[in-house]
């Protein structure tokens, strides 16, 4: 039986539904990707075949192995960058599913010297003490495409996300991941939220974070609620489907 | 009688609005809320279940008792920070309506140590010599997940509103009162629109704010046209649902 | 014959149009105005009632005498500002149209002591030399609601105005003139935008603005163009009434 | 034979959803144009009639020769600009397709004299080392309209170009060109998104531009894949047609 036949059918509706809701908040554009690890099957995780998230379908999702080799595919092109999310899954079981992007706010803070992604309200206190940062030049050199195109990138993409919720990747974007579908699609349309409003108080000039705590409890509290804005989403994405 | 059976039915159609208004105009995403203080009983108000502000249909209406206990909720979810509007609603008479917001523009405002929110134009009046900031770790300590979740909190936040028609919450957002529901919500709308007009203008250098005497002229004059936005405002809200 | 009926009907239909394609465009809110000359008598000109932009139909167009006074207005609400309007038409002979907003990139313009708005790029020649500011203190003192809500201070308007095409608004926002209602409408958009694009350049720094000749050149040139931009908006304005 | 006739169908299509797909992404408003090379007849290439490019049809679609001469315009007004397009196409034989835009996050860079538009991410590698600046002063002296009208204008521009992909025209806006009529669509799209990015990055402080290896290797890596927003923009641009 194939991983992909094997899943619940209700994960698979849900990672359609994940897709289109990041395209519509901005999230996603034509490129970037969201998974989910198979539900009964650890070691697989599932994602769409090459096509903007907007656009995808429940026959447009493959299941993959954690070295992200494409196991039912057929001869459908796959992202560049499933890399990154098995390398994830490996590294983090805990992890769930996996948000790669390139959500126009945060890409500043990949590139900035000077400032940090760091939690300025309570509702993304799961950046904690503040989102560390994948430079990929300290592992493949000046010169390469800036993508997590083999496993060894991603591998060192995983080390650098250590135990935090979202890493930052220089001059090119973000990966967000959590302990469920619900909340990497929370956290990566908040960690964009974030840096909206982050840019704007550094100009405002000398802003107050969360502490550390703050974050941590504001995180507790904020995440039980994530079935509000899932089911917004997910409503106003079908009505445009 | 239940409180929520005697109120004006059409103040209930008006709180529907509010909900889808304060939604479209971005001013609610899926959390914060607005409520109304019962027309024929004063000492209960009228909030949604907890759900997403644009979903809020006439039977998602509970009513509250002013120490945010529900009186005819059943075994719905309520909202964690309903003490907001009630301790506001105790602490001042004279407010009809209450919008609890995390509007985008106006959240930096709560965390800058440089600036304050300042009414920069006429339609901003009501923020007079600037929006107070309820800074929760005076009263709480810091560490705790910036809610308003209990009866003490709310006392604390309206002590910091005092007379004023908006106050600020630190790494959180703000709360937006008024003499009526429309002007509660006009008012919820236009600090996010002077919050965007005063982050601009203080990048530019050098902004002339509105004097006392100003704010306080100015907001007579365009409260008076409230009824305005509030008919196109309904018209858009009720076009999309 | 009431100047209303004497007016030709398609002027009528532009302006309808007009108020649409500015709610539309986001330069009018539920506030500001648009009017336009009377086509045979020139001591009139044509306003809708006292509404949203967005919302006006033929039947809400109101005759006016170029002191404020409505003729035809029976009992409906007119704008508090109408004085704006019939000033300039007395000033300026050659103005035909005129078009009220408080656009939000343009309103931290009128309230920077440091930067004027300037023509960045070709679009907005129209601005020429810079716009003038009319601060209302020189002439009410501190203490008005900032509203042109009287003759006096509508003359007061038109005399800082002068032979410009836009004058600013000291917290407020701004009034832009033309010989054409479309010229007077592209004018109010592409204030907005070269406003936007203004702040922009400022933050990047040092910017280089048109000369006063390229200015001048830059706006016969592009205004030449107008019937692309109006048949462009008018079709999209329809499309969503 | 007319070159137009001679034209295979489906580029002409394809560039009748280029028109609307700049449009929706807000790269085009009422001005602005793109154009193709003709797939059969080298010195040819095919652009719209003057009219916005929101609203083009396949029978707005005008063949001109390389000195901007209009071949079928007939009695149509054709863009002051078409020598942009023509002289382009001579200098450059590699060159299959040009938009030129004033899509707002760009004009800025074409006026500061302080910062260059330069590749922030992998998206925007077709910046290399950084877009050129043409400064029409320098050709034609303080005065002019800003426009490139007529074929010593556009040589001119064409000289700076040079090489790249891309040339910012002071006060004015900028000219993208590609080897197909997808890669110049997409690169105008990105030029857009890095300005908006690069911007926001200069704010936070300090920007890690892509080495000029990285910017080639990323542009090659993307551009692989620009079925994929293709694909996307031209579903979303049909779909409100």
């Amino acid at each position: 039986m194939s991983p992909l036949s094997s899943a619940d059918p209700a994960l698979i509706d849900d990672l359609v539904d994940a897709n289109h809701i990041l395209g519509m908040q901005g999230v996603l554009d034509a490129f970037g990707h969201v998974s989910v690890r198979h539900d009964r099957s650890p070691a697989h995780f599932l994602l769409a075949r090459n096509m903007a998230p907007a656009q995808v379908c429940r026959e447009d999702i493959v299941s993959f192995e954690l070295d992200g080799t494409p196991v039912d595919a057929g001869d459908r092109r796959v992202y560049l960058e499933r890399f990154i999310h098995g390398a994830i899954y490996r590294a983090r079981p805990d992890v769930m599913a996996v948000v790669h992007s390139h959500s126009p706010a945060v890409v500043p803070f990949t590139v900035s010297r000077r400032e940090r992604l760091r939690p300025v309200c309570h509702m993304s206190g799961f950046l904690g003490g503040g989102a560390p940062v994948f430079e990929i030049r300290d592992v493949a050199g000046d010169g390469t495409d800036l993508l997590v195109r083999d496993d060894r990138l991603g591998r060192a993409l995983a080390q650098v996300l250590g135990p935090s919720h979202c890493v930052l990747m220089r001059g090119h974007g973000s990966t967000t991941v959590g302990p469920s579908l619900k909340l990497a699609v929370y956290r990566a349309v908040y960690a964009e939220v974030n840096a909206r409003i982050q840019s704007q108080a550094l100009q405002l000039g000398d802003p107050q974070y969360l502490s550390a705590e703050e974050a941590q409890a504001a995180m507790a509290s904020t995440e039980g609620q994530v079935d509000r804005p899932w089911a917004l989403w997910k409503a106003a994405a079908r009505a445009i489907r």
